[in-house]
């Protein structure tokens, strides 16, 4: 088993055993070094975005004292949720490993595979999801010329 | 111009004017009252995870002491990339308003829409995503009975 997986797994246990939330866990790797880890913390903070690896990648953050990850790698028990996939790539992490998948999620009554599906356009109910006031709103939008991060 | 649009719009203009991040602002209404605002403050905490609707939810998690925001709406001015949106979905939310697209995101250059495609199965070379070591994990990761959030 890969060492950093490994890692990882106990992260999941440790934050299981705890109450702290679902049976996930991550760590963030760089040259070789540990940078962070994480589990999910979803019931401890009473905060539905603290999974894993946005606990783990606001640590690599902090750690390094940066928004940009490259360079980085990855190591997370379960494939991430959409959530968790999309602050990957906004942090600029390079490489995931992954174990269980959506469908193990799904099977343990998490919704990550239903959220990936509403994402592709099916499941459409899951949300009520509507434009309103771009007309009062695009001039300010378009009018930024900060960083796109 | 929808009165809690107009208070997310207030939101992205404060977030601007101190360079906290992107132009983008939200509000989290219950039963007619404000819960929660928030604007990006990627740059500001240097954490790609801040975005507005992101903080808004933490926020209101704190303020109500739940994480489940199920009668709540969501104003926000542009919409949501898949971190909000499935932040969104896994809080409970039941509707979400929003002004300007990911397609205006991409002309100021934000990554909203590569991410949405790389979701749906382009843009493939944004992340490499890899499945390692599921044999060694599936036995704890199946073993959980607490909630699913």
């Amino acid at each position: 088993m890969n060492k950093y997986m490994n890692l990882a797994l106990e992260e999941e246990k440790e934050g299981v055993q705890n109450n702290h939330g679902g049976p996930f866990g991550a760590v963030i790797v760089k040259d070789n070094q540990i940078i962070s880890k994480g589990h999910n913390e979803v019931l401890k903070q009473k905060d539905p975005t603290c999974h894993a690896e946005i606990i783990a990648i606001r640590n690599a953050c902090k750690k390094l004292n940066t928004l940009d990850l490259k360079g980085c790698t990855l190591y997370t028990t379960c494939e991430p949720c959409p959530m968790c996939l999309s602050a990957i790539i906004w942090s600029n992490i390079d490489n995931v490993f992954y174990a269980c998948t959506k469908n193990d999620a799904a099977e343990i009554g998490f919704r990550d595979e239903m959220i990936y599906d509403f994402i592709k356009g099916k499941n459409q109910d899951l949300l009520n999801l509507k434009q309103i006031d771009r007309d009062a709103c695009i001039e300010h939008f378009l009018s930024y010329k900060g960083d796109n991060y």
